[in-house]
């Protein structure tokens, strides 16, 4: 649910979470459901009334804010109807921050889609933290000039992170670089076509290490499904 | 290329594939362009004629045969929406056989989703194989009946395999159960809504370990690829 929407301690659905709760899980007047507020904390609601119109009437008993992802990305936007398919997938495998940048293959006509525009991709988001249940929504932003971007924003946009680029050419495994468990990490993925060798030389002056996951080249919503669910686990397994 | 098209060491495109050779990959004649037979070795074309309508011959050098990829799936059938957009992704990962099977949380009616016939999916395979540089077209089979299948047709069908079951309630982590370098994995995959008790009973009495990759509940898609990618990590990984 949004923050506006939790007064004084209940919530009343109308939409298709109303919906969800009527014919996917059945809920029962007494029935206990795992939810959660957007950027907000996790949260217990009680299912108070099922209405006959089709609303949901719940008393919420707030939990825990999630911690932010440990994973930080900077994605060369890919064309809009991937880019498109990519919210929820990154949403629910855990983005703090998005930083959607600009590079020799990305053609620019995409920064014009629809898609990135917030009213057109937070409701994907959103399903994606759903499905995973997290409640911190990635938070994003666009840069139009790549150059700028890594040398002058990213510095202070993203301290202390363990930068890694995702890059055919390198010579050390994603999984043996050594992450720590307490690290952030910052994962730099390419457009379709790859990085050019100017876009990846900035990228090492910037602190970004070449990482190889083998010598498939995938498309980049494959890839980014793959760099993420990576260096999560890798993370993990550091613990 | 199919096999059949390959005729005297010259193979002539008329298709996507020509216009791909024309209009992306911009090529001359003279030019050496990656390629491979479905099912066969990699190879290597050279452009001898770019023809006024489109067409492309070129002269063919054939090379290795990829070795197979080092992982099977049991993959619980997911809706067709969701079946239909993992053919390429899986067959870009690599994916040596895939058996599709029932389960409990499977609706009967998906196995008769359009997408699960050869003709409607083997191009989508195909695709995935083209963008990440493999020619081994993953062995797909169905198995309607979950118990028989596992229990009459698993062990002869994946031999000496390593099992593996993704289950949010595994206690060991994908990256901690010591794949070794030569090792076959098998792994399952199971419906949105999990996996139920009796089907886990099953898998673990086939010799399936569960592992876990976190707490996050992923769609089928997602998991799928983000599973295989580190199972295939772990894999590289071991080497």
């Amino acid at each position: 649910m949004e923050p506006h929407e939790l007064v004084e301690g209940h919530v009343t659905l109308v939409d298709g979470r109303a919906q969800h709760i009527h014919s996917v899980l059945k809920a029962q007047v007494g029935q206990s459901l795992k939810m959660g507020v957007v950027d907000g904390p996790l949260a217990t609601g009680v299912v108070l009334e099922m209405g006959p119109q089709g609303h949901v009437l719940l008393s919420m008993e707030l939990g825990e804010l999630p911690p932010p992802a440990p994973v930080d990305v900077v994605l060369a936007l890919p064309r809009p109807k991937v880019m498109k398919r990519l919210w929820a997938p990154l949403a629910s495998l855990g983005v703090h921050r998005l930083a959607i940048t600009n590079a020799a293959r990305v053609e620019k006509g995409y920064f014009e889609a629809q898609t990135l525009e917030p009213a057109s991709h937070r409701p994907l988001l959103v399903e994606g933290l759903q499905q995973s249940g997290d409640t911190r929504l990635p938070q994003v932003s666009i840069h139009k000039r790549f150059k700028p971007f890594v040398q002058d924003e990213l510095p202070t946009m993203f301290p202390g992170t363990r930068r890694l680029l995702a890059h055919p050419m390198g010579t050390q495994r994603l999984m043996q670089v050594g992450l720590q468990p307490q690290e952030r990490v910052l994962l730099a993925i390419g457009p379709e076509g790859g990085w050019v060798d100017f876009e990846v030389q900035l990228l090492e002056a910037a602190g970004f290490t070449p990482v190889t996951v083998g010598h498939r080249i995938l498309r980049t919503d494959t890839a980014c499904v793959a760099l993420l669910a990576l260096v999560h686990e890798a993370l993990a397994s550091a613990l």
